[in-house]
């Protein structure tokens, strides 16, 4: 974990909640919308190339044709389908959580790193370092089963809003690639998150948000046991690490998981370049696709510095390669859906 | 690996292919065979309740109706859907890929413990144990990429005959198994495969037989690694056990792929009382099932004794509970397509 990260999420509690967008909606043509799969992206050579690629995949008589079992679509969540920007969200929740089980736990109150995160001292937390977050992580994830977390996790997004937009955590999602999973699935493409996030965070609300299922959600994972009572057969988290869903970890899980090379992988950072490479390589055709982060007015604009979703080596990459960049401020008409 | 699995791999290899089974097809009613699901199936009880159960799930109107997004079935493989018997074709294929390699090994005519599977000394081979078996299973499984060992797989099935019934391996399905995962999928229940066996072993070829595609197809797994060369990106399978999805395995595995509880699951050992637990323990209404072994002279009968597949503790706790515990040779009109 980055300094810079950690002080990211100072940023976000010291100076949290200063901007409510409107929710007023965006006047469209509903005839326009009625052909139009991608509404909120705007026309131009990456919209055009994308529903190419799709009509010619469903298309028999294409030679780009995909047969249905393997039209596999795998996305990055965390900066792909939702920002990420002041930090994490899920750490956001894990710094959330401390404040609420410190009630349980009156020795957190002299007890770094937890004190620190009670007293929002956010640079002595900074000072504890990777080890001090790990630990946060850990006491936060840890020792609950899947189903009693998740209900954490559920109630947490209900209540608490984003500390600089002022909308629900699963408001942060982006329009545009909402229409774009849409799309995916009516032409019968089976789309899956590959996610550095932790996958039982995530289960607790994608499926609703996105309308994709939870065995089609991938993510970094704790390691697991099994708690049988008279009553229930549960499965407990347990505190410690098992794989991080992340950079070659990402090929590796969609082996494990799926078992075929995705026709579309969609990422906005280095961790997604071996993702990006392994749908490339595949050989049917495919379809890597990065979203660079451009928008500094209506969402952020980071690339080969930032701390949080750093893109370098991939933007290199997908430039050599002729891969899809979506530029969000050029190519989304819309970002948010309460724009 | 018990000495006695040994034994029987031994017997196998000795007294293969005697068995010439007859390929003419029973003649059934077809008019019969259009409304029922399950014609394999002898009337009775137990097929009575998997239709009732079935019929109550897809009604939205019955009490017992469950949402398309829950239909999870689970289904252990071997011993299930196909026969373990006298030995796991899993191994029978390991020992077959070391008299292949063999060519390029000219020191394994020395080594034990390949120069007794070069010697079809099973005898030698048993006094290896358990740590001689598995040094065959890694030897046979790893260092290649999971495609090039889907293609051994692939190959060895296409020409290999079981030892004593003398038809592919492929072809020692279970009919009624077979109609059963059908029936399901028409009726939008989402099937998985939960096996002990190797993940990249039945992903090879249980998608065309059982038509279940790769991603709904969980196993053990070994670690692996990505290669990326100019050419290409492949996951590698690597010489070390990550994850023997057995017993307590199959929930956790289940938890891990899937997210939630299964509604049906059928399995028929020990091995698979976890998962049937699991499934027993939905808070949906759920369908635990063991297929027990009882036909010796179209299959072979086997339960609390035995080294393969011993369903004993399992028995007990499906009669005390009421699961449905299928007789193959009451309940199971045909086993094989090909009786």
């Amino acid at each position: 974990m980055k300094k810079s990260l950690i002080a990211f999420v100072f940023l976000a509690f010291a100076f949290g909640c200063q901007e409510q967008k409107s929710d007023e909606k965006a006047k469209e043509d509903p005839s326009a919308q009625k052909t139009d799969p991608l509404p909120s992206w705007n026309e131009g050579e990456n919209k055009k190339r994308i529903i190419q690629f799709v009509e010619n995949a469903i298309d028999e008589k294409n030679k780009n044709f995909i047969p249905i079992e393997k039209r596999i679509a795998t996305f990055d969540n965390d900066g792909t389908l939702w920002a990420e920007q002041p930090a994490y969200f899920q750490l956001i929740f894990a710094l959330g959580q401390i404040h609420k089980m410190a009630a349980d736990h009156p020795e957190w109150k002299d007890e770094a790193p937890f004190k620190h995160v009670l007293n929002n001292d956010m640079e002595s937390l900074m000072k504890e370092g990777e080890s001090g977050l790990l630990k946060i992580v850990m006491t936060t994830h840890s020792d609950v089963t899947v189903e009693e977390f998740q209900k954490q996790v559920k109630e947490w997004l209900k209540i608490t809003k984003h500390p600089t937009h002022n909308v629900l955590f699963t408001d942060m999602t982006y329009l545009p690639m909402q229409e774009l999973i849409d799309y995916l699935k009516v032409n019968e493409f089976k789309v899956y998150i590959v996610s550095g996030g932790g996958v039982d965070f995530m289960r607790a609300w994608a499926p609703e948000v996105y309308g994709i299922p939870t065995e089609q959600i991938i993510g970094s994972t704790m390691k697991s046991e099994l708690t049988k009572t008279d009553s229930s057969v549960q499965v407990t988290k347990v505190a410690e690490l098992e794989f991080i869903d992340d950079k070659e970890g990402k090929p590796i899980s969609i082996q494990k998981f799926i078992g075929k090379k995705p026709v579309i992988a969609v990422g906005n950072s280095d961790g997604d370049l071996a993702m990006l490479q392994f749908c490339d390589d595949n050989e049917l055709p495919s379809l890597p696709i990065y979203i660079h982060h451009t928008d500094e007015e209506r969402e952020w604009a980071y690339d080969r510095e930032s701390h949080i979703g750093k893109l370098d080596k991939g933007l290199e990459e997908a430039t050599a390669k002729g891969w899809i960049v979506t530029d969000m401020k050029s190519d989304w008409k819309k970002i948010w859906k309460w724009e």
